[in-house]
């Protein structure tokens, strides 16, 4: 962890320094992925269940007939789950599709004096694949943030893969697939589900887009079948900002710190304060609270290698640092938090007031949890009903209206040198 | 040009090579891309000036202080231009702006019964680089469907670079970006112009996004820099899909056709007709049209490589083949074009009735001309002011809200194995 101090000599350098921190190691499997890839497209079903026995450890006993999974399974799985997981998954879910119902677009005709009709309409994606990662990232919170907003959109074919690795698989994945709509589950995973879902085999049909996280042979692979199907952003280590003042209770941003840092060894947590006793009292609280947490191996290691706590003389004056880190979450634990809020640019999700502590967003808020790492909060959002739907312009000439347009689209296609997109006009108007 | 015909025995592999016809070759320019890039964020202005000399053919005499196009120098570019194309080019800017400040987006916010306050708001993006190519494909009419959605959107900074290879620069480039109201302009291109839009140089601040057509070189500078800015999609070459029945008129459509294929060799233009005697007319009418056109021998190439006209039995019925190709532009001039476009999932712009050639759409129509290439019609849509805007969501507990959801995120943050996430809550809850 290092401690910064705006008023510190060397501070624009080392807060520098901070922003740019390589916070991950690029690993080159893209030559594999490419091989992957490959072998799917032209093996189809074939080498999809070869590379699932040999990546995920099955036995030969593993065939096309056992890739999908079968209702009875998911409903064999729901009654495994402890009712209150049920139950809170459930609870997450409708609140989820309340938000995200209401980012729902509107299209637009309009037709104005000249008699040109001009506009747009919204239309959900055809097919959408959700990658869903296998063992102890396995996270049923994350099928619900992806799959909901999908449905929502009202896509009608929505399909998951999961790696079964031995054949292990966390039957709240299932449950949350079950509750938020998922139309087909598949149990492949890795680069070899991605080339599945970009080009089709025997049994999985090929979707439009694909999103959800992955390890860097998933990244790389959606990289690679871009173009072909559209894929979401290709997400990084998570990161939490937290701006809070004197009176902010140093145990609990301690336990958001902790929370983020807990993910990954490559998370951010970092703490701007206006108040030296508060950042020290932090300081002491993150140590106390790692004695007892059980994932404190990853987050010690996170809080040392790239943790923050950076002292400034004023929060608005802080601001600027805040739209340079972009963080994909920032909680405000002041007395007016809106007023802060306000005035921030770059931003994946704000955290509002004391009462808000992000894992409140991981799960059961309403607000997406899939948001910009690294900076890219800067020029993306979060996930939302958007990703899913697509956008189709209309425009409509009755003649009148191609005769008072016709003469500037005429000269403008002349200026670029583009005669036949003149002629196209002029011919329709004599001229 | 291929012609098929929906009831041959064939037409189900033959269409299927139409989709799959490869019509860009990827030229493998990627690692010079990487050298130039790292040149100009280790040489910054020294380097950007040695590549742009080299590059645009500039003699020595170009220095850092002739990157910037001055105010004077645009003032003295507008009075150049031809009276017709500045008007034209002035009532192109005022309709693009007119649809696109109907994309504006909404702010949301609303607190439910357990007193949870959920929301969103959008902001600008903080800056953008509009990239312009040189030469013959400078189009002011691209400057315009970039600009004005970034302006309209509230982007504070537009940056636009162009080239100006032989120290040449096109007037109306320059006209375009005054009457969009471009920031700063500066000379440069290729994928030097990318790097330092990316990660500035003195004399260029940095974006925080980088928009507008290019060749290989500034596709690959893209690409690369995608993360530490956003970019836009990569475009492919342009196509056009028309649908017209018997009533339509073959010069017409043979002029749209060709308005296509005139942009590019690669260029795609194809008719589906359920009209025999229109798909013959057609065809005739091209070969006549091209005898004439100034680019036939591009237009020819293009017609000749990947052109096709389709007869089907009923329009109705090809719809499937039309949300298949997943035209960028689609035309349909039947008597009720509105019954067929509300068939249609994928496609990036319609054109209704005979009356809506395309070329009212890339220049004056209003809706954007930047759309999705290579059948992303089926994932994404075209430029518009969201593409210059983020997302920022916002969520706020009271401590009683806190305290109903509290125990389902304590529940799922358990499940998942993420115990620092359950006691972030638990501790503002005593639990």
């Amino acid at each position: 962890m290092v401690r910064l101090d705006s008023r510190d000599a060397n501070f624009r350098q080392a807060f520098a320094a901070l922003l740019g921190a390589k916070r991950e190691i690029a690993e080159d499997v893209d030559e594999i992925v490419r091989g992957i890839i490959r072998d799917v497209v032209s093996g189809g079903d074939a080498a999809l269940v070869a590379q699932t026995r040999r990546l995920d450890r099955l036995g030969d006993g593993f065939t096309a007939a056992d890739l999908r999974v079968s209702e009875a399974e998911v409903d064999a799985a729901v009654s495994a789950c402890p009712a209150e997981a049920l139950d809170a998954l459930r609870l997450a879910a409708e609140r989820i599709e309340t938000f995200h119902r209401a980012q729902l677009p509107s299209d637009h005709s309009a037709t104005d004096a000249l008699g040109v009709t001009a506009g747009w309409r919204w239309t959900a994606l055809e097919s959408v694949g959700l990658y869903v990662p296998g063992g102890t990232a396995s996270y049923p919170s994350s099928v619900l943030m992806n799959a909901v907003p999908a449905r929502v959109a009202g896509v009608p074919r929505v399909v998951m893969v999961v790696p079964t690795p031995e054949g292990q698989l966390n039957p709240l994945v299932l449950a949350a697939a079950r509750l938020s709509g998922v139309d087909e589950i598949f149990r492949v995973g890795g680069a070899q589900a991605v080339a599945a879902l970009a080009y089709g085999t025997e049994t999985i049909a090929p979707v439009a887009k694909i999103v959800g996280p992955g390890n860097a042979y998933v990244a790389a692979a959606k990289r690679r079948v871009f173009g072909q199907v559209g894929i979401d952003m290709i997400a990084g280590p998570s990161e939490v900002l937290i701006l809070a003042d004197a009176d902010a209770n140093p145990d609990w941003i301690a336990a958001d710190l902790l929370a983020q840092a807990e993910h990954d060894v490559a998370a951010q947590s970092i703490l701007i304060t206006d108040s030296q006793a508060l950042a020290d009292a932090t300081a002491l609280a993150v140590e106390r609270a790692l004695t007892t947490l059980p994932r404190a191996e990853t987050a010690r290691a996170s809080w040392r290698d790239y943790g923050a706590i950076i002292v400034v003389e004023d929060l608005e004056a802080a601001i600027p640092l805040v739209d340079r880190l972009a963080p994909e979450h920032l909680e405000i634990e002041t007395a007016d938090p809106e007023h802060l809020a306000g005035l921030v640019r770059n931003a994946g999700a704000i955290f509002l007031g004391s009462h808000t502590p992000e894992a409140i967003g991981d799960y059961v808020g309403g607000p997406n949890h899939v948001l910009p790492t690294a900076r890219s909060a800067r020029f993306s959002s979060g996930l939302g009903v958007l990703d899913f739907m697509k956008r189709t312009t209309l425009l409509r000439c009755d003649p009148q209206a191609l005769r008072a347009l016709g003469p500037a689209a005429i000269a403008l296609g002349r200026s670029e040198g583009l005669e036949g997109h003149a002629r196209s006009v002029a011919i329709r108007l004599n001229l």
